[in-house]
C-alpha cells in the first residue's frame, strides 16, 4: 500500500464500494463513470426523480463502511461484447450501454465483480479485497453533465477521500479547510484585488488598482530576472491570420479550440493568439542573423485567449485571459545547456523569493514511440545538456520517459505551497520543431545557413494560475515589497495632521531595491472621523503588512506605534524608514 | 481667398477643371466623384481600357493651365430629377448614373457649369471664376474602388494640391519631400523597431526589442505624469460579451463595426475591445463608492482592435491593433474644472517633453440640435469648467459648437511637428451618457446616491499613432532619454577591452531621472574585427545618439572621443557620466 499505484486501485475499489452501496439504497440507480481522482474517488450516478444532497451521504457512508468491512474480494472477468450488452440490458444500465456498443467489436470486455454482491464493467485496476482498503470519507454533491456535454443529462456526482491511515485523512481534512479560508477567489474579493461582471463573461477577470499593483509587481519581477540575463522585451498583437497557426502546425492539432476572430468590415478571419511562440518566430525572420548574435532571447508578458468550458472556469485558477510572462531563445544546438541553466537559476530564484522554495522538477523525454518529431541524435544530445543542467544547478528532480512534447524535451516545476499543495508553474521546453516550419535559419562561422533551436519557457507560468496560488499561499498576507498597500498610517485625532507630513515626507523617500529594484513605497493615510478601533479594522481586513498609529503622544516623542502582523512596537521617527525597509 | 473656406472652394473648382481637361483629352472618361481634401482635391475617374500613369499628369496639367486662363465663370444651376438623368444618359456618365437615382425623388439638383466646357452633379461651393484660383500641381496617381468597395470597379484617381501662392505650394512640396525622408515606414525597418509579417496580417504591427523600449518608454512615461497625479493601474481582458456595449450603447451605434469573436467550444459570442471605457466601469461599479473616495481615477495602456479596412492601413498610422494609453476619471460634477486642468497640464508637459510644444486645443461644444443626451443645464455648466480650465491653464484654444461628442464636451489637443504638420493626438472628452447607462453611483454627503461624471483622457492617444508622429517628427533622431540603445562603444582595435571595462562600469551605473525616473542607461559595445569605419557606419545608420569611440591612446590619456550627431569631442573618462546624462 506504499507506492501511489495501490493507492490509487484502493480510491478506484471505492467508487465500486460506493455504487455499491448506492445500488443497495437506492434500486434504481443508474451508474456513469466513477474513477480515482487526486486523493479520493467520485462517481457519476443517475438517482431518478431523487434529489440527494450532502445530507444523504452519511447513510451512503455507513452503507460502504458495512461493505468494506466484509472484506470481499475485487475479481476480474472478461466477457464477449453481447455478453456485456446483456448484462448492461438487464440490469437498465443504460449509461454502461451506451459506453459498450462504443466498443470495438471482437474486443475482450473487461468486468469486476466486488464479491457477489455488485458487478461493473471496469478496466481496473484495484486492490485485491477490500481489507486492502485505509480510511475514507465522502465529501461533496455536485451535478455534472453525462459525458461533459450540456446537452446530455445532468448526473449527480458523489466525491469521497481515501487515505492509507487515519492521520493522513485528518491532515487532508485540515488542509481542505484551511484551503478553505485561503480561497483565492474570497480573498480576492476581500482585498479588493480582482472582479467580475456578468457583462463581459465568466472566465474573464478585470483587475482592480490592488490587483493590478501587484499582477505588475510580480510580473515585472520574473522580466526582471530575465532582463538580467540579456532577454528583451518584444510586443507582439493579441490576433493573427489563422496563416501563422497552419504553419507552426497548432491549427490542424488545435484548430477547432481557437477562438476564432471574425472582420466584420473585410470578411476576413483571425484568431486569437493562445501562445505566443509563432508570433516571437516571425520577430526573428524579420531579418537576416548571424551567429555572432545568437543566442537571441525574446520575452514579453502578453495575454493570450484560450476557449475553456464555462463549467471548468473558477478565479483566477482557470481562466479564458491568461497573461503569460513568456520568452523563447532562439539558440545554436551546443548552446542549449547554458540557456537551459541561466532559466533553471531564474526559477530556483524566483520561487525562493515568493517563499515556494521547495521545488520538484520532471525532466520529460522521449520514449520509442513514432510520434516525437525531430532527428532522434538531436533530442539525445538535448536530453542529455538538460539533465546535466539539472545536476549542475542542484535539481531536485526526476525523469519520465514518454512524457515529452512532440517537439522536443522539457522541464516542469512543481513549486510547494504553504499548506503542502504541489502546482505545477514554470516550464522550459526545447523546441525543435518551430524552427523548422518557420524555416528560421542564422548564418554559421563557415557561412552556412543553419537552424536554430528554440526554448520555450515562462516563470511564472499564467500570471492569473500564479496569482491565484500565492494569494493561497500566503493566505493574502503578501510579502512587504510586493503588498499593493504597504502601510496605512492612521491617526488618533485630528491634532497630528502635522506630525502626519513629517511621517510621509520619510516614507516618500523610501525605495525598495530588492528583490524587485525601484519599487517605491505605496502607503496611504487613514485621517477620516472614524474611531481607531474602526481604522484599525479596515487596515486588518485588507492585510496591510504594516499600519502606522499615530497620536498626539506618538507626535511629541517623535515616534510611531507600528502594528504588524504578528507584533506591535514603537519606532522612532528617525529609525522609521531603516525600519520598514527591513520588513519582509 | 484668405479663409479656409476660400481655398477649400479653389480646391474643389479645380477637381472639375481637372475633369474638364480630361474630358477634352479622352472623350470617354467617365466620372466618380471629385472632392477637396486636405492641401488639394483629387478625382475618381474611369478611362476605360487606356492606362494612366504619373507620366500622363503633365500633359493634364497643361491642358488644365490652359481652362484656368480662360477666366471662366462657375455658375449653379437646379434641375429635376429626372433631368438630371437625362443629362448623364446623354453624356455616358454611368457612375453620375448611379449617384442621381439614389437622391429623393422631389429634390432639386445641384449642377455646377464651368463656363460653356463642362458640366458636373455637384453641391458645391465653389469659386466663382477661374480667375480666382491660386497655383495647384498635380502630384500623382493611384487605383481606388468606386464608392471603396473592393467588389466594385477599380477607377483612376488623381491627386492635385493647390493654394494661393507659389510660394505656399513651395514650401508644401519641400515639406513633402521632407516628411518623404522621415517617413515611419521607411525608419521603423532601418532602425529596426518594427516589422509585418504576412502570415499575422495587415495592420498587426510586432515590434523588436528595439521598438518596444520605444514604445515602453513613452508610455511609461505618459502613464507616470498621471500616476503622480493620483491615477491608478488597472487591468482588463481584450475581449468582452457583447452584453457590456449593449449596455453602454456602442453595440447599437458601431456593432458592425466589432470584430467579433466566437467560442467554438461554447458557441458563446464575444466582441474585441475596440475602447476601454465600459471595461472600466465594471470596476467602478465592483463596489460600493463614497463622495469621500471621489474622484475615482482609473488608467490602462492596453490595446484595442478595431476593424480598419486593408486598404486603409498604413505603418503605425492606421492599426487594426492600437494600444491607447487610457485613463477615465469618475468624479463629482463640481469637480470637473480641477480634473480637467490636472489633464490640461499634463498635455502641456508631454508634449513639451517631445518637442511638440506648439499646442492647438479645440473645445468642442454641443449645439442646439437634438442629438446631444443629458441635461441642457449639466452640458452648459461643464462646457464653463473646461473653457475655465483651459484659460486657466493658458491653452491656444478654440470654441467649436456642434462639435461635441453627443455624450458630452470636449477638447482635442492638435500638436505641430518639426516640419510643420500638425496632428490630432491627446483627448479629454467629457461623458453624462456612460454613467446613466451603467447606473453608477456613490453615496454623497447627504447619504443620497449621486450618479457621477466620466471623463475620457488619452494623452498619447493610440502608442502606435504617436509613435509614427514621432518617429517622422525626430526623423528617428530620439531624444537621448528615449533613444532605444543610448550608447554604443566602439573599439578601435583589440588593445582595448581592459579600458572598455572601465568605462562599461561608469555606464551601468548611469541612470536618468527626467522626464522618466530610474531610466538606466541603455548601451552596447561593438568589439567586432570590423573595421572602424564599417562600425561608425552601423551606429550612424541606428542613429544611436552617443557613439564613444575607444582606441589604445584615449585608453592612455583616460578620455573618449564622444561622436554626437552634429559634433565629436574628447571627454575625460572622469567627466563621461556627468556629461551623458546632460545630452537631450
Amino acid at each position: 500500500m506504499k507506492s501511489p499505484v495501490d493507492l490509487e486501485s484502493m480510491r478506484h475499489t471505492l467508487s465500486h464500494v460506493l455504487a455499491a452501496a448506492v445500488t443497495k439504497l437506492y434500486k434504481d440507480a443508474k451508474f456513469g463513470i466513477g474513477p480515482a481522482i487526486d486523493d479520493g474517488f467520485y462517481y457519476d450516478i443517475d438517482f431518478g426523480t431523487t434529489k440527494i444532497s450532502d445530507a444523504d451521504l452519511a447513510k451512503i457512508e455507513k452503507e460502504m463502511h458495512k461493505i468494506v468491512a466484509q472484506n470481499l474480494p475485487m475479481v476480474k472477468r472478461l466477457s464477449s461484447k453481447s455478453d456485456a450488452l446483456d448484462w448492461a440490458r438487464d440490469n437498465k444500465q443504460d449509461y454502461k450501454i451506451e459506453l459498450i456498443e462504443e466498443l470495438p467489436e471482437k474486443e475482450e470486455i473487461s468486468f469486476y465483480d466486488l464479491g457477489d454482491i455488485f458487478t461493473d464493467l471496469c478496466k481496473g485496476p484495484h486492490v485485491e479485497n477490500t481489507n486492502d482498503i485505509g480510511v475514507f470519507k465522502l465529501t461533496r454533491v455536485a451535478g455534472a453533465y453525462w459525458r461533459g456535454d450540456e446537452k446530455r443529462e445532468m448526473l449527480t456526482r458523489i466525491y469521497g477521500v481515501a487515505f492509507e491511515t487515519q492521520e493522513e485523512l485528518d491532515a487532508y481534512l485540515k488542509r481542505q479547510e484551511e484551503a478553505k479560508n485561503r480561497d483565492h477567489r474570497k480573498l480576492g474579493k476581500e482585498l479588493d484585488l480582482f472582479c467580475f461582471s456578468n457583462l463581459v463573461g465568466a472566465g474573464l477577470p478585470l483587475f482592480t488598482p490592488r490587483g493590478t499593483e501587484l499582477r505588475e509587481l510580480m510580473a515585472n519581477y520574473s522580466l526582471s530576472l530575465r532582463g538580467r540575463e540579456g532577454f528583451k522585451k518584444v510586443w507582439t498583437p493579441h490576433i493573427t491570420k489563422t496563416d501563422l497557426y497552419k504553419t507552426s502546425g497548432h491549427y490542424a492539432k488545435f484548430g477547432d479550440e481557437l477562438f476564432m476572430v471574425h472582420s466584420q468590415v473585410n470578411g476576413e478571419d483571425f484568431a486569437m493568439k493562445p501562445m505566443n511562440c509563432p508570433h516571437h518566430t516571425q520577430i526573428f525572420a524579420s531579418r537576416p542573423r548571424t551567429y555572432k548574435e545568437m543566442p537571441v532571447r525574446y520575452m514579453e508578458a502578453t495575454t493570450d485567449y484560450r476557449d475553456e468550458k464555462t463549467g471548468e472556469l473558477g478565479g483566477l485558477s482557470r481562466v479564458r485571459s491568461l497573461t503569460q510572462d513568456d520568452s523563447h531563445v532562439f539558440c545554436r544546438k551546443d548552446q542549449i545547456k547554458e540557456e537551459v541553466a541561466r532559466l533553471v537559476n531564474i526559477v530556483k530564484e524566483l520561487y525562493t523569493t515568493v517563499g515556494m522554495q521547495k521545488l520538484r522538477a520532471r525532466l520529460s523525454y522521449r520514449s520509442d514511440e513514432d510520434k516525437y518529431l525531430g532527428d532522434k541524435k538531436l533530442w539525445e544530445m538535448a536530453q542529455n545538456q538538460i539533465k546535466q543542467a539539472a545536476i549542475d544547478n542542484g535539481l531536485d528532480y526526476f525523469e519520465q520517459e514518454g512524457e515529452a512534447a512532440f517537439y522536443g524535451p522539457k522541464i516542469d516545476f512543481m513549486a510547494e505551497d504553504a499548506i503542502g499543495r504541489e502546482h505545477q508553474l514554470a516550464t522550459i521546453q526545447l523546441d525543435f520543431v518551430m524552427p523548422e516550419r518557420f524555416e528560421l535559419e542564422f548564418t554559421n562561422e563557415k557561412g552556412e545557413k543553419e537552424r536554430p533551436v528554440m526554448i520555450h519557457h515562462a516563470t511564472l507560468g499564467s500570471i492569473e494560475r500564479f496569482l491565484s496560488v500565492f494569494i493561497e499561499h500566503t493566505g493574502g498576507w503578501f510579502p512587504f515589497w510586493c503588498a499593493p498597500e504597504q502601510v496605512r498610517i492612521l491617526t488618533v485625532n485630528d491634532k497630528v495632521s502635522d506630525y502626519v507630513s513629517e511621517i510621509t515626507k520619510i516614507l516618500d523617500d523610501i525605495m525598495l531595491d530588492k528583490p524587485l529594484k525601484y519599487n517605491e513605497l505605496r502607503y496611504t493615510v487613514d485621517e477620516s472621523a472614524d474611531s481607531l478601533g474602526k481604522k484599525i479594522k479596515r487596515a486588518t481586513e485588507l492585510k496591510i503588512p504594516a499600519v502606522l498609529i499615530v497620536g498626539p503622544k506618538d507626535a511629541e516623542g517623535k515616534e510611531v506605534s507600528v502594528r504588524l502582523r504578528d507584533k506591535e512596537e514603537k519606532v522612532k521617527l528617525k529609525d522609521l524608514a531603516k525600519y520598514l525597509c527591513k520588513l519582509s
